[in-house]
C-alpha cells in the first residue's frame, strides 16, 4: 500500500459556489454560478475522420461536414461566449443556464436538435492527494460534440490520445461514440477516486484501531460528507445512462447501445462500492468510540489498582501515627515489622484479586 | 463565511397553529387555522399585457379580458372575504377550507375551472437570522392568478419587479407562466434557506469539535426538527410539480412545461440537499458525543496521573509518621534524604510509565 | 402551553386482549376478543331525511325506506345480538368474526350487499390525560349505516349534532356521506391526539434537557410503543381510503369521492406527523443519553479538581508529619509559613491550570 | 401476567441442521437435512365426507373416491417412504428434495397435478416455555391432502377434532378447505407464540429498567435472533398466500378464496406485530445501556461526594499532624475545637453545594 | 461445534486487484485485472453423451457434434489465449474485457450466439479456515459450455464426478443442464461458506459476552466487510437467475427452467441468511460495547467501595495524629479502643449501605 494516500478526504473547491446568486433573476437568465474565475476562456477544436485528424486552439466551425468535430471550452464564466455558442447550436436558454450553473444536478435531456448531458467529473490529484470535482456539460448532435468545463485540465487525456493515435475504434465511429467515450472516461476516473478512498478507509481503520486521536472522528465525518457528495453525483448518472439506453434519438446509433450498457454496469458498480464504503465508514465511527472507551478503561484500571492498594495501607499507617497515650502495638518490640508484614499481605492479596478478575 | 449566520436554527411561528380548532365543524366549513392575526386583509391587483402594466391596492375585477390579472391577498383570517372570492372564482368549499388552514399539506388539485396549488413559502430573515414559513395558496385560471398568503411580506418581489420592468418573458406570457414564476420564486428561496442551513451546519461542526457545550446537542436536535419540517414541505411539492407536468389542463400551455421540468429538477435538488443535511446532522450528534467523551477522558487522565503519583508517596510519608518505638530508619542519619530519593524515583518511574502509555 | 398535558403517554386499555382466545375455534366462529365486558349492549337508531329527524334508544328496523338510518351498537361482547344483526344485513360470518375481534387490522371490504370498514377510533380523555383506543366496524348499504363499538362513548358527537341540528349538508345527503362523516370524525380525533403527543414531546424534551431522570428514558420507550401502535392503526387506513376512492361500488356516489379525497389527504398528513414524531422521539433518546453523560462529566470534574488539589498538599503535610530525627525544615523558624506558601502556590497553580483547560 | 412466561427466548432445535449435507449430491437427489432422527415414521390416514369419518394408523390408499383423504407423515428421514409417496402422487423430484430438507424456505408451487405448500410450523411448549419450529410440507390434489412433518406432535389438533366431531363446515367441504384449515391452524399458533413473546418483552423491559444484569443484553440479542427467524418464516408465507389468492388452480375452489383472504390478513398482522416487536426490542437495548450508565452514575456520585468531603478535611488534619517546631495554632487553648468547627463548616458547605447541584 | 472454525473472517485475495489498471485503455481493450499471476494457463476439455465420456488436458475443438463439450480455462491472465477463444466462440470484445476483469459485477447477457454468465465463486478452505473468492465466467451455446477461472482449483468437483460416473441426469441432458449444474454448484458452496460464518458468529458472540477483547470489535468490523462483499456477489446473481428464468433463449430448454427456479430459491435463501447475519453482527457490536462498559462498572465499583470505606477512616486516624496540645480524647484510657469501635461501625455501616444498593 502506498505510503501517502490521502491526507484528509475532501472534495476540493476553492470556494463553495452559491446557488442563491441566481435567485433574483428570471428563469432562463444565464449567469455563472461557481468558484470565482477570471481570464480568458480556453477553447479547442478537434476534428477527425477515419483518415483525418486536426486540432485547433480555438473554435473553428468551418470544417468539412463529414468530420466528427469536438468543440471544448475550459471556462463557463464568460456568459457572452456561452450565448454565442448557444445560438450556433440552438440550445434552449434554460439549458444554457444549467451549463453556467456548476451546482446543476447531473441529467440528460433529449431535444430535437441535440442531446444534452450534464455530468460531474471527478479527478484524483496525485500531487496534492486531493479529489477534485468539476461539472462538464456535453452537447451531442450529428457529427458534433460540444463540452463545457469549469477549469482547464480534465480527464479526457486518454480520449484525445486515442483520437490522435487512431487507437481503438474511435476514429471510425461517429460523434455518438465520442459522446460515450467522454462519459466512459469520467466513469473511469470515478473508479480511481473510489479506489483511493478505499485505501484511505483501510489506513484510517488501522489508525483508529491502534492510536485513535480526537481528529479521527472528524475524518470519519468528513468521509461521510465526501461519500454523500459522490453518491449525489453518481445516482442521477445512473438514471441518465438508463435514459440514453432506453430513449430513441437519431443521434444515438444502435451499435453504440452495447457501450452504454457497459457504462451503465460500471455506474452500478460505482454506486455499490460507494454504498459499501458508507457502511464501512459508519463502522469506523463505532470502532473509534470503542477504541476511545477501551483506552479510558485502561486508565481507570491503573487508577483503581493503585488506589485500592495504597488507600487501605495509608489508613493503617495513619493509625500508628496517632498520638493516643495507650496504643499497645507501638510499644511491641517487633511492632514495626508486623506492620510491614500486614502491608505485604494486603498488597499481595489485592494483586491476586486483580489478577483473578483479569484486571491486571 | 459571514460572522453571523443563524443563532439557532428554527422555523419561526408566533404560535403553533392547532389543527384541532376545526375538528368539531362539518367538512367544508371554512375556518381560519393559524397564528392569531387581526386587522385588515391587505389586497393587491396587478394587471399586465405585453404593452401594459397597472397596479391597484385593492381587488379590481373590472379589468380588460386580455390582461393577465394577479390578485394577491395578505391575510386569510377574514373568512367573509375568502367566501366572496371563493364565489367569484367558483372555488369548491373543501378547497377554501384548505386555503384557510395553514397546516394544509402542499398539494395540487385540477378542477374544471381552475388549478389549485398549495405551497409552503420559506424565507430567510436577514435581520433576525430566522427562517420563516408561510402557506401560499394559488388559484390559476384563464388569464387570472389568485394568491392567498398568511402575512404581509413575501418572496415574490423579483416577480413583481420583472412584471413592472418588463424583464424576461413574463409580460409576453399568459397566466400559466406567472403561476410558474411564483412557484419558481418559492423554490429559489428554499435554496437560500438551505444554503444558510449548510453554513450553519459547518459552524456548528466547528463548535462541536472544538468546544462542545451542553447546548450543542440541543441545537442538533433542533436542526433535526427543522429539516424534518422542510422535508415535509418539499416532498409533497415534488409530487405536485410532477402532476403539473403530467396531467392535461387547458390552463397549462405546452411551452410552459419546459419550465415546470426545470422547477421539478430544482425540487429534486432541494430534497437531495435536505437529505444530505439530515445525514450530516446525524453525524454531528456522533461527533458531539465523542467530543464530550474525549473531554471526559482528558479529565480522567489528569486525575489518574496525580492520584497514582501521590497516593503511594503519601503512604510512604504516613509510614515514617508512625509512632512505633522502634523504627530503625528514623534514626538513620540520612533517612530523610533517602526518603526523598525514593519519592523522586517513584515520581520519575510513574511519569515514564505514563509517557510510555501515551497518557501524558 | 397547558400545565398538564399527558403524564405518561399510553394507550389505555383495561387489559390486553388476547388473540389466542380464538385459536382453537373453526374460522367463521364469532367470538368476542377484547377487554372483558359485561352488561347490556347499548343500541341506538338515528333516522333522518332532509325534512325529518328521529332517534330511538334501540334498534328499529321498521322505518320508512327513504330515510337514512344509522344503527349504532356500543358493545360487541353479546355474540347472539351480533349474529341477529349479521343475519338482518346478510354479513359474511368471517366479517362478523372480525367485528367481534378487537385486535382486527383496519381494512375495507367490498361485498355485493354492503361495504365493510374496520377502523381504530382514538380519543383523548381530557380528564385523565389518556389516549384511548377502540375498534369501530362500519357497515354501509343503501340508506343504512351500522356501527359496532367496543364501549359506550365515542367520537361521533359532532356527527350526531350535525344531523340533529341540520348543520352542513349531512341531512340532504345519502348514507355514503354519513359513512364518510364517521370516518372523517375518527380522523379528526387522530389530529387531536397527535397534537397532544406533539405537546408532550416538547415538554419531555425540556425535562430531558434540564433535569433528566431515570424515568425519562422509560417515557421515551413508551412513546415509541404508542407511536408504533398509532402507526399500525393509520397505515392500513390509508390503503382503505385509497380503495374507497378507487373501487366502484353502488353504495358510494361519485360526488362523495371529493370528500374521501380530503380524508385521504388528512390520513397522509397524520402518517407524516407520526413519522416525524418517531424521529423526534429517537432524538430524545440521544439527548437523554447525552444529558446524563453531561451530568456525569460535571461530577467527575468536581472530583478531579478537589482530588488533584488536595492530594499533593496532603502528601506535603504527610512529609512534615514524619518522625525522622533529622528533618532540617522542621527546625527552621518560618518553616510552617513556608509550608503554607508552597501550598498556596500549588493551589493557585492548579486552579489556573483548570481554568486554562476550561474545566472550571 | 403469568408468573412464568419464557425463560429465555429461543427457538428450540436439538441441533442445527446443516444445509451443506446435500451439497455434493446432484439436484433432485432426495436426502434428509435436519435434526438427526431415527425410528419408524408415524403415519395416519383420515378420510371423511359429510356423513362419514374414519381414521387409520397407516397410509390407506384404497378408500372411496368421494371421500376427502388426509394422509399425514410424522418423519421425513425415511427417504424410501418419501420416494414411494412421491411416486403415488407424482411429485417432482426437486419438490421431494425440498420436503426432506428442513431448511427449505416457505413457498407455494403450482403443478398440473397438485399444489405444493411448504410452511414453518411454530408451537409454544407450555411445559418448557419454549418455542418450537418444525417444517410442514403440504400436497393438495383433488379430494386428497398429504402432510409431511419432521416430528410427531403438531398444531393440527383442532382440525382433527373439527373433522371428527363435524364441527364447522369442514366435513361438508372439499380438500381445498382442509388445506386452508391446516394453514390457518399454523397461523393461529404464530399468534400464540407472538403473544408470548410480547409478554416476555414486557417482563424483560421491567427487569432491565429495575435491575439490569449483564445477562439482560444477551437476552435482547437473543430476541433479535428469534424475531429475525420468525420474520424469515412469515414473510415468504405472505407471498405464498398471495399466490394462492391470485393464481388459478383447479384444486382451489372460488368459495375458498374468502378464507385465504382472511389468512392473508392474519399473515399481515403477524408480520406487523413482529416488526413492532423488533423495534421495541431495539428500544430495550437502549434502555439497558442507559440503565447501566445510570447505575454507574450513582456509584460515581457516592465516590465523588465522600472523596470531596473527606479529602480536604484529611489535608487539614495532616497539617496539624506536622512536626514543625513553631505551629502557633497547636498551642492555642481551643485549637482542637476550632479545628472541629472548620471541619464542620466544610462538611456542611459541601453538603449544601451537592444538594444545590442535585447530586444528593 | 468444531474446535476450529474461522480465525478471523476474511475473504482471501493475495492482493486487491486495481480496476484503475484499465482506465486509460479504450473500451473493448482486453487487459487482465486481478491478482498478479504468471505461468501457463491450465486448460481442460470434457466431452460426454449418454453413452460416452472423454477428458483431455487441453482444449480440443475437434469432437463429434452431438457430444456436450465443456472447455475449462484456469487462468485469464493470458490475453492472447482469451482472444483466440473469443474468436472461436464469436465473443463480443466488451464481454472478453469483462472476462479478464476480476472485479466485474455478476451479470447475465443474452447474445444471439451464446449466453454469458459472470459469477463469483466462493469456497471455504478447510485447511486455512479461509473463505476464498474467485470470478468465473461461463459461455453457453449449443452443446458447448466454456468456463474461465482465475486460479486452478474450483468448486466443480461434484459436477465432474457426476459426469464421469454418469450420476444423476447430467449425461442425458444438454449443455444448458451443465450450465445450470455449474451455477448450482457455486450456490451450494455459498451455503457452506455461510454456514461457517454462522458458526463463527456464534463463537464470537460467546467470546464477546464472556471475555471481550479490544480485538473483538475489529473482528465485528471485519465481518461487516465480508458480509457486504458477499452480499454484493449474491444480489446481482438473483437478478441474473431471474433473467435466465424469464428471458427466451434457444440455448435454454423449457425443462431446465424448473432447475433454475430451484437455483433462484436458493439464491433468495442465501440473501436472507446474509441479511440476518448482518443484523446479528450489528447486535454483536452493541454487545461488545455493553460488555466493555459492564467490566468498567465492576472496576469502578471496587474503587468506589474501597475509597468510600477507607477515606473517612483515614481522616479519623489523621485527627488523632494531630499535635494539638489539648486533644482530650488522646488521654482517655480506652481512647484507642473507642477509635477502633468507631472505625468498625463505619466499616460495617458502609458495607451494609453498599449491600443495600446492590453494589456488592
Amino acid at each position: 500500500m502506498p505510503k501517502k494516500i490521502i491526507n484528509k478526504l475532501r472534495i476540493k473547491r476553492k470556494a463553495a459556489p452559491k446557488t442563491s446568486q441566481t435567485v433574483f433573476t428570471p428563469p432562463g437568465t444565464i449567469s455563472y454560478v461557481g468558484v470565482h474565475r477570471e481570464g480568458e476562456v480556453v477553447t479547442e477544436t478537434i476534428a477527425y475522420g477515419p483518415e483525418h485528424y486536426e486540432k485547433h486552439d480555438k473554435i473553428v466551425y468551418s470544417l468539412p461536414n463529414d468530420y466528427v468535430k469536438w468543440y471544448n471550452l475550459d471556462g463557463i464564466h464568460d456568459i457572452e461566449k456561452l450565448k454565442k455558442i448557444g445560438k450556433r447550436f440552438d440550445i434552449h436558454p434554460l439549458l444554457l443556464e444549467d451549463v453556467a450553473n456548476t451546482t446543476q444536478r447531473p441529467k440528460t435531456e433529449f431535444y430535437p436538435n441535440y442531446v444534452f448531458q450534464c455530468i460531474k467529473m471527478i479527478s484524483y490529484d496525485e500531487k496534492d492527494h486531493d479529489i477534485e470535482q468539476e461539472q462538464v456539460s456535453i452537447i451531442l448532435n450529428e457529427h458534433e460534440v460540444v463540452t463545457f468545463q469549469e477549469q482547464t485540465g480534465d480527464v479526457f487525456g486518454s480520449v484525445r490520445s486515442r483520437i490522435e493515435n487512431n487507437h481503438g475504434r474511435i476514429r471510425t465511429s461517429d460523434s455518438d461514440y465520442l459522446f460515450y467515450a467522454l462519459i466512459d472516461s469520467v466513469l473511469d476516473h470515478y473508479f480511481i477516486a473510489i479506489e483511493k478512498i478505499g485505501d484511505y478507509l483501510d489506513v484510517l481503520e488501522d489508525e483508529i484501531f491502534n492510536d485513535p486521536e480526537k481528529e479521527s472522528l472528524n475524518k470519519v465525518q468528513n468521509n461521510k460528507r465526501v461519500l454523500i457528495n459522490l453518491r449525489r453525483s453518481v445516482y442521477p448518472l445512473r438514471e441518465s445512462i438508463s435514459r440514453l439506453l432506453k430513449e430513441e434519438s437519431r443521434f444515438l446509433q444502435p451499435q453504440t447501445k452495447a457501450y452504454f450498457q457497459d457504462a451503465y454496469d460500471h455506474c452500478i458498480q460505482i454506486i455499490e462500492t460507494i454504498e459499501s464504503y458508507r457502511e464501512i465508514n459508519t463502522g469506523l465511527k463505532d470502532m473509534y468510540l470503542s477504541s476511545v472507551s477501551h483506552k479510558m478503561n485502561q486508565i481507570m484500571q491503573v487508577l483503581t489498582i493503585i488506589s485500592s492498594i495504597f488507600i487501605p495501607m495509608t489508613f493503617l499507617a495513619g493509625i500508628y501515627g496517632m498520638n493516643f497515650e495507650h496504643i499497645p502495638e507501638l510499644t511491641w518490640e517487633h511492632g514495626y515489622m508486623y506492620f510491614w508484614i500486614i502491608c505485604a499481605v494486603m498488597f499481595v492479596g489485592l494483586i491476586v484479586f486483580f489478577k483473578f478478575k483479569k484486571w491486571l
